[in-house]
C-alpha cells in the first residue's frame, strides 16, 4: 500500500448566486476595498488515502468526493492527488 | 491598471481540532471508506483585484485577507497571485 494525499476545492457553479461571497464582497467594499471583484467562497479539502496505486487511490477520492463531500446539484469539485511517501 | 485573480486557502492550524473534518471523517468511515484518514476542511477563496502591478495586487489582497477573511488566531492561509489579462 502507498499513501496519498488528495486535495479537493469545492465550488459553486457558475450561474449559482454565491451569497457568502457577496456579503464578503459588499463588507470589503466598506472597508475602502473597491479594486476587489467577484467573490467566490469554497471549500477546500485534503484527506490522506492509502491505497496500491494513485489510480486507486484517485477512484476512492472521488468516491468519497462524490457520496459526501459535494452538492452535485449546485457545485463541482476539481480534485488533485499526489503520492506523500514510500511504500507502507 | 490590470486585472489579477487571487485564490486563497484557509486553513485551520495544525493543532486546531478540526471538527468538521472529523465528523465527515467518522461518516466516510460509516459509508465503509476506512483506507481515508486526515481529512481537513478549510476555505477557498477566489476574486479579482485591479491594481497597476501584480505586487500591489498582491498586497492588496493580503490587506482584505487580513481585515476579512481569516481567523489569526486559529487560522493560516496561503494566497496565490495572477494576472488574468491584459491591461484595462
Amino acid at each position: 500500500m502507498q499513501k496519498f494525499n488528495a486535495k479537493v476545492k469545492v465550488m459553486l457553479k457558475k450561474g449559482i448566486l454565491d451569497v457568502q461571497g457577496k456579503t464578503v464582497e459588499n463588507s470589503l467594499k466598506t472597508l475602502g476595498f473597491d479594486n476587489i471583484a467577484n467573490i467566490r467562497i469554497g471549500k477546500f479539502i485534503t484527506f490522506d488515502v492509502e491505497a496500491d496505486t494513485i489510480e486507486k487511490a484517485k477512484e476512492i477520492a472521488n468516491s468519497a468526493v462524490d457520496k459526501l463531500l459535494y452538492n452535485p446539484n449546485i457545485e463541482t469539485y476539481y480534485l488533485e492527488i499526489e503520492s506523500i511517501e514510500g511504500n507502507i
